[in-house]
């Protein structure tokens, strides 16, 4: 996507052919910053501190990581030892996961001194397919947008809203949550997105409303607590959210709140629709609540906010009384019978398992 | 309430007898400021401004700015502009109106000469009864925590999530959603308190945390997003919020958010309670959702958040974009299907009609 007029994607190879450059997320909306990762040990940083996040992008991260780390060694031990030290970093998401073992599967059968130039073309053709992924979902997820926008008659705005930031910067490019968002504004359909803040972290006013910004899409910034509040008055026409790790029966993990949303939708009879590549289905797992480990990060999310100040100095404010503790988990799992649908790259499908059946025949089922 | 061993009330008439003294909330949990009001615009301030906050005590200030007022002039027409003026600050809490009619209705019929001191008088009262009525709540209240211990087998806490600030802060004492919390308390039940951050203006997070602090009460700050994740993983027993308006059916106007977890209740069948003076139903209005003005405020409480930084210093921060817009409902409806029962100074109820009738048969239905 363009930012104030370049094409960016959010991880690419360096120009010199030994690095990896990603935009630090922790830094924006504030700073626009360019950060080159040179080890296994910067990848491995930048996925648990969070300088990338998003369950693609995690992924082609760590593919690239495998790739850095080659540099200390070739062997098969050192791939596994790798392997482990990035699952580790996050344990939700599963593109972590899913990247890694390709990785490994693609390695590990090649003699060692093919190891690293293989590695970095593989990383390289994860990041291509996640980017026709991501333009496949967007098109899918236009005939959504189309429909609604018919059935109002083409007045006035179709009204998105969308839970932290599954849009370009969680993924290669183009997003998932987002880019059917985008498919239509190019289509010249008039969206208006409102932005769920999406406390601790606030990714979605510091990147999902950074991005709209650039790409000049009309949005409004909410508290958490006010999408239910918004379906209830009829001024949300439909929901897309991202997917961190989805079962194969069509559970949905992603960031925490998304299942408060889901069910303020199904209250309300909005459309709530969960946009993901295939790559983000557990296919070994049924019951999302039961099953899906949950991260829990620092209570000094919660207790701390980070933003600017008068004189443009960016800092942390601490918004709780000194002795108080908090508790940080940082996704929730939404029960597939609060989803209307899942947009893949492979098409609409119901969030079930006869539904992903469907569209990926070649996985395996119980 | 003790504050570091000292009684407070969250507001009180000042020892020389001409002013007011409340605890200015902005500033709470950074700094425990006491503001004098002198004036009508005062307190109108202080109403507005949410100096001080919570349906009851809105109530008390505007009963005592009618007295404050009164000396400005004594006439029927200056009784009625004070009161157009004040019912003006806020539009969603229904005490505000109510307080202010009966303040009226006790000093129309008297000599002017003799309305300031009667003014005092019936503030003082209503503050006095606030108490009384708040003590009922948390008696009442206190029986459903009691039953909840006793399913426990009186092992580990009761766990009970509140949304925003209705502790002794939002009252004049005690509270109304937190008397119960107290009530247990002292009878040496163990309560665990999840407090609800309360975006945007952090009330959980500054007051109630603040309250529960001082009160020595177990309790963690979690984000409002967390609610229902916890719901789902059976780690919250009982809900209670407060009401800023409830309608004769039942109907709870409660702060942004409240809806959310009234949803999450019902799906994971946590007992969820609304605990009310008779003074916050509005007996005219029978559809929260399509009859109750909520109340929109100013975009930068959600663009911007206050906190105190490394050194102490009380700082606000902007959280978006610059050029990122906001939407700010300060309340929501939560249907009275979604509540499991009122919990009144006259006992508890169902949230319905027929249960309200049964509490307040002297009130006029339909």
């Amino acid at each position: 996507m363009l930012v104030d007029g370049r094409p960016y994607r959010s991880i690419w190879s360096a120009a010199d052919g030994e690095g990896v450059e990603i935009i630090d997320q922790t830094l924006l909306p504030f700073v626009f910053r360019v950060v080159r990762l040179a080890t296994l040990a910067d990848a491995a940083h930048a996925i648990r501190d969070m300088q990338v996040r998003g369950a693609p992008l995690i992924g082609a991260t760590a593919a690239y990581g495998i790739w850095l780390g080659l540099r200390e060694g070739l062997s098969k031990a050192h791939l596994t030892a790798m392997a482990a030290e990035l699952i580790a970093c996050r344990p939700t998401a599963v593109n972590l996961r899913w990247a890694v073992e390709r990785m490994l599967a693609h390695l590990v059968p090649l003699p060692e001194q093919e190891r690293r130039a293989a590695a970095l073309a593989e990383a390289e053709l994860i990041c291509t397919e996640d980017v026709r992924t991501n333009e496949a979902i967007g098109q899918h997820g236009l005939t959504l947008i189309e429909e609604i926008w018919r059935k109002k008659g083409e007045q006035g705005t179709v009204n998105l809203l969308t839970h932290c930031n599954a849009g370009w910067l969680a993924t290669v490019d183009w997003g998932t949550a987002l880019a059917p968002v985008y498919a239509a504004a190019a289509k010249g359909i008039p969206m208006h997105v409102w932005v769920d803040e999406t406390r601790p972290r606030n990714q979605g006013a510091s990147l999902t409303a950074w991005e709209l910004g650039k790409a000049g899409i009309a949005h409004q910034l909410i508290v958490d607590n006010a999408g239910g509040h918004l379906m209830q008055h009829g001024m949300v026409d439909l929901c897309i959210v991202g997917s961190d790790r989805t079962t194969a029966s069509g559970d949905v993990c992603n960031k925490i709140g998304t299942y408060l949303k889901a069910l303020a939708a199904q209250a309300n009879k909005v459309p709530f629709y969960v946009a993901l590549p295939g790559s983000t289905v557990d296919w070994q797992l049924h019951d999302g609540v039961a099953d899906i480990p949950i991260e829990e990060r620092s209570e000094n999310e919660v207790l701390f906010m980070q933003g600017r100040d008068e004189q443009g100095t960016v800092r942390r404010v601490g918004i709780a009384p000194a002795q108080t503790r908090a508790f940080n988990p940082a996704f929730d799992v939404t029960p597939a019978h609060l989803v209307s649908g899942l947009i893949t790259e492979r098409g609409l499908c119901a969030a079930s398992q006869e539904g992903l059946r469907q569209l990926y025949p070649e996985q395996v089922h119980d």
